[in-house]
Formats: structure tokens, C-alpha cells, sequence
């Protein structure tokens, strides 16, 4: 009998920081799967059969077997608890109810306090002189300023427990890494070395083999 | 022996999105808890004891006797999932996996696609001028465009399912209401009724008994 083959697809690019955020979740549990990598600049994924996968029209979508989710968040979480058992558990067992709504505390801190902020500047700052779009720099000014009293907090937050999830690397972490690496591809990586347990939580992270084995694939792509 | 004291303390005031989320769930399930409403004009949620309670310094808070948990969302998953055998389900069963993911799938949209835009608009549009603080008003027109397109696909979305989260009423429609209804009170209500099945959804949610509850609530804080 043949080795079952993955039927995990995704359909995403490696320089998309949602769809980094799901290779992460690969290498960490050391998953098989393929990648279907739309022609963005082509904008396939505003068009259909994209658009009957992702109403919104963006990436990344999963698909395993003919069970469809998109939305990056969701579909790690997905992940996360479909393969518990296998590699860095990354979410709470299923059903301590507790320690997951801790768990939704905490990356619910990451999508509201941090990623408007940070995906801003790292938009602003990086893809569009890259793309050769102008930029709102008042946008920016905005965004680094509240930033600035965000990171301050998860300072403190990280001063108290070794992982913006708790005590052990989670999903929580994973969620930040994408555009926590976009504050340095956008010339704002200061922001997290001058603070010094943000600091040291982020080496930990970026020390993580499945940060390296994901950065090597987006170099590869850029 | 005397009847079980609720131990549920719920730490906000009616006139906030985030704390209305909470009022609504309360509603759905019919429970009882206790109200603390800090003294926000002073600014008592930015000092101790509050940031011990939530680092952000901001609003709501619940407190289940030793147990405490904060970000409205988060709340709300821990007490639908406590509470999942009484009043609307509002959350999968613990343990279904694939209804999670979608669950988690139309929750990350609400929060995604429409909450940062839908907020700008009722920050700038109706709490600014009511608390005579300016209102950018290239943030508004951004924010009410994006939100424009993001509404069609919505109506879209609900032209397939009967709710944001699928087949039935569930907590994504419960995490949409306050920024909803805070679109009307910004005068952009015209949003949602010109769009035919944004505007049934609508009229179905603001017809449940949980929302003329927590509407009274509100009413009667002004």
C-alpha cells in the first residue's frame, strides 16, 4: 500500500505575512503540504474560482481533503488542534476551558493592540516604496506613536510570563512573528531592541528552527 | 442554604461597544453578574488597581470569583463555552473541530474586515463630536470607503448563509452588533439598510429579545 500522500493544499505566497504566519505552523509541526501560489500581480485572487474560496478575494485559504478555511488566524488554530499531538502543541488541549480563554485573551492582544499598528508601518515603511506606491506618512506617524504605548505594555506583559501566550511558545507567539518581522524590513526593528524583555522574547523566537526554515523559503521566493 | 450568589463581575459601562458585546451574551444566556462601572472621565481604568486587572488600561474586565480574563471577545468565547447548555448555543460543541475552524474563519472576518473600519466611522462620526474632540475626516472617508466594498461582500456572504456565522445565530453576529448599531448612531446606518440582505440579517438580529434588553440597559445609563 502506497504512504498516504498530504492532502493539506494551501494557497498563499511566502511573502505575505498572513500566509508566513501558516508556514510557521508547518514547520512547527512538521507537516507535509503543497502551495499553491496565485499570480497576485495579476490579481487572480480578486477574480473567480479564487473568489468562491475567499469571498474577500485575499490569501491565504487552506484546503485539506474537501474541508475549505481561510483567514490566517483561523486556520492555524485549525491546524493547532487537528495535529495537538504532533510537534510544539501551540494551543491548550481541547476543552480546559480556562486555558483557553487565556489563550483567546491573548491573541485577541495581538490583533487589536499590536497588528493595525505594526501592519500599518510595515505597509507604509516597506511594501509600498517597494511597490513604488506613495505613502500616508501621517498614517505612519499615527501608528508608530500608539505602537510605541502598545510595546511598552507587552514589555511589562513579558516581564511577567515568557511568552505573549504565557509561560510556553503558542499559537499567540506565532501569530506575532510575520509582522513583528515586517517592524524590521520596515527600518523599525528598534522599536522592539530597545525594550528588553521584547527583546529577548523576539531572539528566542527568531531562534526557533522553524523561524529559520521559513525565512529560508521566503528568501528563496523573494 | 441560601441560593448561589452569582460570582460573574463584569467590570465596564453600557455606553461601550466592548462592554455591550459582554450585556448581550449575558442576555442570550440569561445570567446573572454584577456591574462595576469605573470612573472613565477620571481615567480610573489608566491607573492601578485597574492595569493590574487589564494591562491596556481599558475596558471591560470579567472577573468569575478567582478567575479573570479580559478582551471582549475572549470574554465572550469563555462564557459561551461555560455556559454552552444554556440559552442560545452561540459556540460549536467542544470537540468539533471543522465547526471551530469556521467559527474562528467568520469571527477573524468580523474583526478583520469589518471592525477597524466600522469603528473609525463611529469614533469620528458620533463619539468625537459628542465629546467635542476633532474628527480626521480623511480617516473617516477612507475608512467608510473600504467599508463600502467590504459590506458588499458581506451581503454577499449572507445572500448564501442566514447568519455571519453559518446557518444559525451565533457569537460572530453577537461580536457585530455594537460597531453595527454604532454605524447608525453615526448616521451611516444607510449602509446597512441599502443592502438587502445585510438589512434582513439586520432586522432579525435587533428583533431578539437580547437586544431590546441590552438596548433598555443602555438607554437607561445615558
Amino acid at each position: 500500500m502506497a504512504a498516504t500522500k498530504s492532502v493539506l493544499k494551501l494557497i498563499g505566497v511566502p511573502q505575505s505575512t498572513c500566509t508566513t504566519r501558516l508556514l510557521i505552523v508547518f514547520a512547527e509541526k512538521d507537516l507535509e503540504f503543497s502551495l499553491y501560489q496565485p499570480d497576485l500581480a495579476n490579481g487572480e485572487q480578486k477574480r473567480k474560482p479564487h473568489t468562491d474560496k475567499h469571498p474577500f478575494g485575499v490569501i491565504p485559504v487552506l484546503e485539506d481533503g474537501d474541508f475549505r478555511i481561510f483567514e490566517s488566524r483561523a486556520i492555524a488554530r485549525y491546524l493547532a488542534v487537528k495535529y495537538h499531538d504532533r510537534g510544539s502543541p501551540l494551543v491548550p488541549p481541547v476543552g480546559d476551558t480556562k486555558a483557553w480563554a487565556l489563550f483567546e485573551q491573548w491573541a485577541s492582544v495581538e490583533l487589536s493592540h499590536f497588528d493595525p499598528f505594526a501592519s500599518v508601518t510595515y505597509v507604509q515603511k516597506f511594501i509600498n516604496p517597494k511597490n513604488g506606491t506613495p505613502s500616508d506618512e501621517s498614517a505612519v506617524t499615527t501608528a508608530i506613536k500608539i505602537l510605541g504605548q502598545k510595546l511598552d505594555v507587552m514589555d511589562g506583559i513579558l516581564n511577567k510570563q515568557a511568552y505573549m501566550g504565557g509561560e510556553t511558545f503558542s499559537l499567540v507567539d506565532v501569530f506575532y512573528m510575520p509582522t513583528m518581522n515586517g517592524l524590521f524590513l520596515a527600518g523599525e526593528g528598534h522599536l522592539i531592541t530597545s525594550r528588553i524583555h521584547l527583546d529577548d522574547w523576539w531572539k528566542r523566537l527568531t531562534a526557533r528552527p522553524s523561524w529559520k526554515k521559513v525565512l529560508d523559503a521566503y528568501t528563496q521566493q523573494k
